[in-house]
């Protein structure tokens, strides 16, 4: 039976990190990471902002964390009692993921009793700006108790420290500190406040970094001592006025009582559920698992904007500098666009916003168009650095491809924007940008395009696929394609203008001479090589690929001299090899099940699964998404399991050498959400219409799903023997 | 004043090595390395075999080492007097390089007196076959002699052993062995035979890598014991019955005695010194590097045969797998075609000869046309590895794309076929294959045009040029030079077709689409990529090298990790800055110094050379000859010195890890002669004249050379006030 919780008990200190990512809650604003009330940077406690980044020195450009409003430390007769220093006698966490509360209950064993403390927190689904604690104290004897909360400034930061100064706040119930930002001199606002339901001595303190007020009292057995707390966090970027802002957050909130503010919390929770639960009847493993991604994908959906988008790693910190990935396009969109389109909208926003970034980084390059960062941060800048990985064996920085040569990203965009325009049904995104974005992307890869002087095709050299261990090849399989997907939906925006507004069309024919684009992209779809399969079925995932060494990944594994070192780039073990990182072919053939016939889809499953690393969150949903397809859901289905667990299992990299670059997996887990819906559920859309063509594994007694579809919510539910698909009032 | 002496006094066991390559002995067929008589493998003895190669295992494939029919130890009373075992009292090597006689006088102290060996040698120029000793013992007392001489078969190999079997014989006065080679069973035949000029006793002994004979005797004071040898030396590939021919060659010359085969090779040398002299009047130095340069230029020059070419380091070992590099074609080429064009013509001979195995690369990597190797063994067989650089750091091998990215090979050989038609007069090589060689060239660098589908130019991509730091590089300046030039030489010969014999023209016009061809070569010439100064003047060397890291080569120096670690390569640590290994753009400019006025060439040699690291032997001259053509003798001259004394100083890398890459450098000499004939003597041909702008250093009083052009020998002497230009008398 699933009852939405899990839970931990028991305290391992060496667990924090990895908690702070699997007992996540966040609310698309911020994310809180599971680490407990009186942890500190030590144990990568943060309360990452989403979209807001800072840049010092030479560090990476990467996201803000703000000052931690939550920070409690508890004294019991004069003596701190702080995990982990203190052991506990009992000690457990939990997340109810159903309401996305986190609570923590802790006991220790004093000189002269036990005392317990048991609190509960969540970042509002209802207002963005907010986090609500409670904080409970009791104890079997007369305790001497201090608890001691505020604001901790003391903040972790990869390439911090990101502040270059704070000033400190107190007015009436409320404590407050402001950070400067070192880059752009924006202004992030912390201010909370509190309330106990007991009397106490109340005492504020401040230090350079810390803002803490004390509330002493003395616990009677049997009786507990409770706490609230609301913190608002705002940032200049919000708001002229942000102060006042917060403070009337934390004033409307206190008025009406913590469990007013928890219950408003539950309710939009509740709607979210009631549209976006997977129900899966014989299988509680993974239904948890799909839900409890789905808690991840929804707590870092960004509702507050119009345009934002999701990190490669949610809000869990700033790993992979907070930047945005082909991931949100290709593995959590469909979630979006199946539960809450305004969100998926939200998310194609930012990208048709950022297009002037994609414009110049293409200009820099000496490309037309629109190349799509890499690593995409505030306007559309490219994070990604020309030396990303760094040689273990030398310490030197190793030049790196990933953001001059990964071209399929731009094609990502597309990809998007058509789904979410097909799906949907609805235009304005292409009225909003969406048409421009969709021809400056095929104008990118049009200038990209190379013929051989004696040959009559096009080709696309010097690229890296979503294989990244192999640099700077030739015709990747899946990039050409994407870019002949690219230079089709160009011509179909070209097609479509007529059925647009008249003010979008005029703007677009003034923009561009389209008789002589559509012309272009026509002979580039036309021309460009698609690599076919060979006689054996197999498609090269580039040029010369099956002239590697054709190894195993366990010998390829053997190889290796030090655990940390980089399996791809000039001289990696796999480089020279054909054991690929992820998905790469198969990707294509996911995305593009109709380009062979089924016979052909196997065949290449089958060649690349084993020479597949899965070094990547991004690759397993694809190898279950094409086993779906191809009628192998057995073998589907422990690469979906694979994906839905990722946040549970945290199984993925930590550390790079000192660097962290653990997270959450919201890629991995939008990739299980394909999984479920589109693979095993079967789902797809044809004349208008929400089919499905049900492969349910043998153990799923039935399947049940709401999805949007053209303004519509359906609900479908499959069993082995019934299939039934209805609209749902709305 | 000129001795045509090098001599090195004192005896340096750690010297063995660098003198073997310095005090080298030679004649084309075979050469000696400059080591003593009592020296085996240890001392990296090797006869070392031009154009027969061998492999052994998963090694490189190498040229074959003979066995060393001169290797002879002595005994005084009992006991060995080898060194470097034996310390001796007095040491002296030379090397008449004027007569290619090398020497060496050595005197040890015995416990009764001194007992002095005096020993010369020489490959005789006469009897490619043949080499021949001297080898005197006399003492200050009656010392009990015992010179044991004959054969020693235990070879230093780099990557052997070579031979599986040896056979030995003993007939009349004769020892020989005859070695079976391993990977075509090619048989090595090493006869000697030995005169003495005093009574001894004699007695053969052999195991299995040694045939011996040793003579014993007993010296008188102020008395000299002269023993004499012949060597012969055969291959299977030489003759049938090359046993026999090695037979009666040492009878023929045993009858004759050691003089007068000493006498006709002196007599030989002296013909080819008649015509290849370089005087220098006012700097010995100069003049006697230089002429020590040609010294080795000559003892590798392959005249017993008519299709052979030099490998990068001679015949000074196995180093560089004894393979032929663009080195011949760019940097020898000249110095054979000014003073002995057979010669010239027999190194291109062996390129139009091995136009299949050019063929059958270009093949093998999907190109149209001759595709030449980059380090070419028999048959044009690329000996080059795709693995060809250690990594020093993890030990493994390091993917180098020498062999199939270096497309500036085949332009080297138009380059030599064409100027040797041009100073010769002579047509005969474009028949025998030479036409067919450039136009697959031609076809070769047409089937690699790329052309951006949105520009109307054609590029060359991911090649390397010269400068081998900078790997796959787009638009090397230098590639794409030498690329157009090809193409403008392939429609050279279709038009030239009309002068060649009817066979000749029938069969080039039989074997192509002639008009289809010239078209095509006409629209890639004209439409070929070249890239041009900047505002600066600048001619980038390739697309973004100007936004490469600008540093000074110390820099890089210092960034240097272990000494021993590869400056190229994706990683290296010149790899992402614009220090270049050697000219690039400068040997463009020096090939075409009319592409650009004079001030560009300026330009470009002062942007550049501060650039370069000058870690090639082939980059010192053509910095010479651009500051000679641009009016900067002196700037020219450390450059002209570098050049020639490369093989006097031995400054170049000897060891890479644990494998020798020493050797010496017949580019550098073949450089420095160019310097001095067409860099201060100002040598040009003009309307079919011999013509000089003289650019003398101001120490030079004169310059006195002779070249042969078009069939006539011309006599150029120079001075500050005077030119003379004469035919000679043939």
């Amino acid at each position: 039976m699933m009852n939405w919780i899990i839970e931990e008990k028991g305290f391992y200190p060496d667990k924090a990190v990895s908690n702070g990512n699997k007992f996540l809650i966040g609310n698309g604003y911020m994310g809180v990471r599971g680490t407990l009330e009186e942890f500190t940077k030590k144990e990568l406690t943060a309360v990452n902002l989403a979209g807001v980044y800072d840049r010092v020195g030479n560090g990476w450009r990467e996201p803000l964390n703000a000052p931690n409003g939550l920070y409690t430390v508890l004294k019991v007769d004069g003596k701190v009692y702080n995990l982990p220093d203190v052991s506990p006698v009992e000690h457990s966490i939990w997340l109810d993921y159903r309401k996305a509360v986190f609570s923590r209950e802790t006991t220790w064993q004093t000189p002269k009793g036990k005392v317990t403390v048991k609190a509960e927190r969540f970042a509002s689904l209802d207002e963005p700006h907010l986090l609500a604690m409670k904080y409970c104290v009791s104890a079997d004897y007369n305790a001497n108790i201090e608890i001691i909360t505020g604001i901790d400034a003391d903040i972790w930061d990869i390439n911090g420290p990101h502040y270059d100064a704070f000033s400190f706040l107190q007015e009436e119930v409320c404590l407050g500190v402001i950070g400067t930002t070192h880059e752009s001199k924006d202004k992030v606002c912390v201010i909370e406040g509190c309330q106990t339901h007991f009397h106490s001595e109340q005492q504020v303190k401040s230090d350079d970094k810390h803002i803490m007020r004390s509330l002493s009292f003395i616990t009677e057995p049997l009786k507990t001592f409770e706490m609230n707390k609301w913190v608002a966090v705002y940032t200049s970027k919000d708001a002229n006025d942000f102060k006042q802002q917060a403070k009337l957050l934390i004033n409307h909130h206190m008025e009406k009582g913590y469990q007013e503010t928890k219950d408003v919390h539950i309710r939009k929770w509740e709607k979210k559920w009631a549209v976006s639960e997977v129900v899966i009847e014989g299988d509680d493993e993974a239904m948890e698992a799909l839900n409890y991604s789905l808690y991840h994908l929804h707590s870092i959906a960004p509702r507050h904007a119009d345009s934002l988008s999701i990190a490669a790693r949610g809000l869990s910190g700033q790993t992979y500098k907070g930047a945005v990935f082909w991931d949100t396009e290709m593995f959590m969109l469909d979630f979006f666009l199946y539960t809450e389109p305004a969100v998926a909208r939200t998310l194609l926003k930012y990208r048709t916003d950022t297009l002037e970034g994609a414009k110049n980084k293409a200009k820099g390059y000496g490309y037309d168009g629109a190349f799509y960062a890499w690593e995409s941060q505030e306007g559309g800048y490219d994070a990604c650095s020309d030396y990303n990985v760094t040689d273990v064996f030398t310490g030197r920085p190793m030049r790196t491809y990933f953001k001059d040569k990964q071209i399929h990203i731009s094609s990502a965009i597309v990809y998007g924007i058509m789904r979410y325009v097909d799906l949907t049904g609805d235009h304005s995104i292409l009225e909003e940008g969406g048409a421009e974005t969709i021809i400056e992307c095929a104008k990118f890869y049009y200038s990209l395009l190379l013929k051989k002087v004696n040959k009559d095709y096009y080709e696309l050299h010097d690229v890296i696929g979503p294989d990244e261990y192999h640099e700077r090849v030739n015709n990747n399989g899946y990039s050409n394609r994407m870019a002949k997907f690219t230079f089709e939906k160009a011509m179909y925006v070209f097609d479509l203008l007529k059925l647009l507004s008249a003010n979008t069309a005029e703007r677009i024919e003034n923009m561009y001479h389209i008789e002589e684009l559509r012309q272009k992209f026509a002979d580039a779809a036309k021309c460009l090589y698609i690599p076919g399969p060979d006689e054996d079925g197999v498609i090269e995932q580039f040029d010369g690929y099956k002239e590697l060494e054709d190894v195993s990944v366990d010998e390829v594994k053997s190889r290796i001299l030090n655990e940390k070192e980089y399996w791809g780039g000039a001289y990696g073990v796999a480089t020279h090899t054909q054991i690929i990182k992820q998905a790469d072919v198969v990707t294509w053939l996911t995305l593009f099940p109709n380009d062979f016939p089924k016979e052909i889809l196997l065949k290449n499953w089958h060649y690349y699964e084993p020479r597949t690393e899965h070094g990547s969150s991004l690759s397993a949903c694809m190898y279950a998404l094409l086993a779906c397809r191809t009628g192998m859901a057995e073998k589907a289905y422990p690469f979906f399991l694979k994906s839905a667990r990722a946040d549970i299992d945290e199984g993925g990299k930590q550390w790079a050498g000192l660097i962290y670059i653990g997270g959450t997996h919201p890629a991995a887990a939008g990739g299980a959400y394909m999984t479920a819906i589109n693979g095993f559920g079967g789902l797809y859309f044809e004349d208008e219409k929400v089919k499905v063509k049900s492969q349910l594994p043998s153990t799923w007694k039935k399947l049940q799903f709401k999805v949007w579809y053209r303004g519509e919510l359906y609900q479908v539910n499959q069993t082995h023997d019934e299939i039934t698909i209805k609209k749902c009032d709305i």
